[in-house]
């Protein structure tokens, strides 16, 4: 069973690696980019007999994957 | 307009930052996590009046988002 973790900074929070990537857009020629925000994403492998894989991968999340106090994450099964 | 670049290292590349993931869950009592993989994940605000905005963006992927011999991406819009 495989399974998506995005963990992106919360809103607010100010992301200098997102900043970063917008100037070298810039510099690039790239008009038009207004924001960019970068996350990382968790593609994980469980076990199939995992019973409720949402809550295990959520429990993960909560205790190493994201730093809930500025991060917000979002999990996708399947 | 909004755009999500995710970047993910290829298959058969190996991806330490997943295997540290990988043995940090194991050791938090996690069993029957058999792989992971980390990568990316890049929102983009582009300006309205953008034409073929996933050209645009597929563009950005080439000359510096992604690393194209070792990473794949993948664009979404909207």
């Amino acid at each position: 069973m495989k399974a998506r973790v995005t963990v992106m900074l919360k809103d607010g929070v100010l992301d200098p690696q997102g900043e970063a990537v917008r100037h070298a857009l810039g510099a690039l020629g790239f008009e038009g980019v207004t924001g960019v925000r970068q996350g990382k994403v968790i593609e994980l492998d469980l076990a199939d007999g995992t019973s409720d894989p949402e809550a295990e991968v959520r429990a993960m999340c909560e205790k190493l994957l994201a730093n809930t106090v500025i991060e917000s994450y979002r999990v996708e099964i399947g």
